[in-house]
């Protein structure tokens, strides 16, 4: 498959996740529904829409391929690639109405992230990673548009490589973490060292939080507990911008766990020798 | 001034405030700025010239009325109309490039704020307040382009009214706060116990917490030390989407402070007996 086929197919999966989710945006939460004789969950209904919407692409164009996801556990996760699927990860902003989740598409050969996607659809922003990382940002879709009208769109459009930016110090830099309180009770401490330590915190960004990183806006995010469908498709993000994504003791982050994702080496020994001393 | 008229000239200082701030949004923080000898800071720069452009058309439309900014002050703070505004609020989220900051364009009548609109001209959303409360989405703006397709984009455009949704205990609230380390030290302890009695809270918001509570998806936003350029212009779009906005003691919102707003009285009166037993 070329490079132009799958990057084609990665927007499918985007395109079918997005329109799969959007509908369950912004909609009553834990509405009665009485046909059921139970409880309308728009988050899980909207996870569970798009997962299976992504599952049947990939069976259907990659059979051989495994498929790691939130919702439906695992197929042949130990072939040569495993898609790793996580199609709301930042549930909250989903359930709060706030437009900073994202659908993560990871792919591993042999176990390594190799290619990373996240996807906004609601502001039609898109994460992408594999060796460089790129962004893109669409105009607003209109279904069964002519030709030339999709030429127009496409002229609207807006692509750029990411980078991340340098940062000299703990002192300069700007952290970023979901919620303290989703930090590992036994670890808080030394996560609250840390961002003693830095110039500028910001809660609350799950996905969106390491997109920024990779985008030079961010210097630092520091997490625990997370599961690899939470990171895996972020790694090639951050690391295709120039940054490092690593557990708190400087192994792999593809399986997750307590991660540290910095724009520059040197905060990276920094912070990491401060989460240690913990 | 007619309803439409005035409508319209909210648009423009919305429109004129979203061109002098999108150019600054995400580029990079704090590069030197060699020619000036100096440090060039993009959240200040896009905060004072969005408020100089607000303050130009609000001079020229209506010079008789006050004006109250975040950048430059005060003039004619005791008119019969006052206009308060913060060009970015949310300056945090602007920095680490999410888009959750907003413009905030309230207007008073003898005190009292009477419109309010929050501007995010990155998700083009506008939640405006006046009685009722509005959410308005527009299509990707085009510079220049031919009626016809303006008109295309008026089609493209989504409007609905804001209502907020019932929510009949604490037990069953979503909350947000913008931080807690930005609640005032001595209220930070009552802060906690209304949190722990909540079904879920979520950091990281500043104005968009008040419009998702307006647009019912959040029940309670309990902040402490806003200023009243951070309130004046949510207390119409909560009020209008039928919510509650007042200080921590039940009194006006209109001059900042303590600040709860709730979706639905019960939750209002619960929490705000919690808070005063701080």
């Amino acid at each position: 498959m070329s490079a132009v086929d799958f990057e084609k197919f990665v927007e499918r999966l985007a395109d079918a996740s997005g329109e799969a989710i959007l509908p369950f945006f912004r909609t009553s939460l834990a509405t009665e529904d009485k046909a059921h004789g139970g409880v309308f969950d728009p988050v899980t209904e909207a996870d569970r829409a798009a997962e299976i919407a992504m599952r049947r692409l990939i069976e259907s164009a990659f059979p051989s391929h495994g498929i790691v996801g939130e919702e439906f556990g695992d197929v042949r996760a130990d072939a040569e690639y495993v898609w790793v699927l996580d199609p709301i990860d930042g549930t909250k902003s989903f359930i709060c109405g706030l437009p900073l989740w994202g659908t993560l598409i990871g792919l591993t050969h042999n176990g390594r992230p190799c290619y990373g996607l996240m996807h906004q659809p609601f502001t039609r922003e898109r994460f992408s990673g594999d060796g460089e990382a790129a962004y893109w940002r669409g105009p607003a879709r209109r279904h069964a548009e002519p030709a030339w009208k999709a030429q127009q769109a496409a002229a609207a459009e807006e692509r750029r490589k990411l980078s991340v930016r340098a940062c000299a110090s703990l002192a300069d830099a700007t952290l970023m973490t979901t919620s303290p309180k989703l930090i590992d009770e036994s670890l808080r401490d030394a996560f609250f060292r840390v961002e003693a330590k830095t110039r500028l915190s910001r809660y609350g960004g799950d996905c969106y939080a390491y997109c920024a990183l990779a985008a030079g806006h961010v210097d630092l995010v520091i997490e625990t507990n997370l599961n690899p469908y939470d990171i895996v498709a972020l790694i090639p993000i951050v690391e295709g911008a120039g940054g490092i994504v690593t557990t708190w003791d400087g192994g792999s982050a593809a399986q997750g766990g307590a991660i540290i994702a910095v724009g520059d080496r040197r905060i990276h020994e920094a912070a990491m020798r401060m989460l240690a001393d913990g």
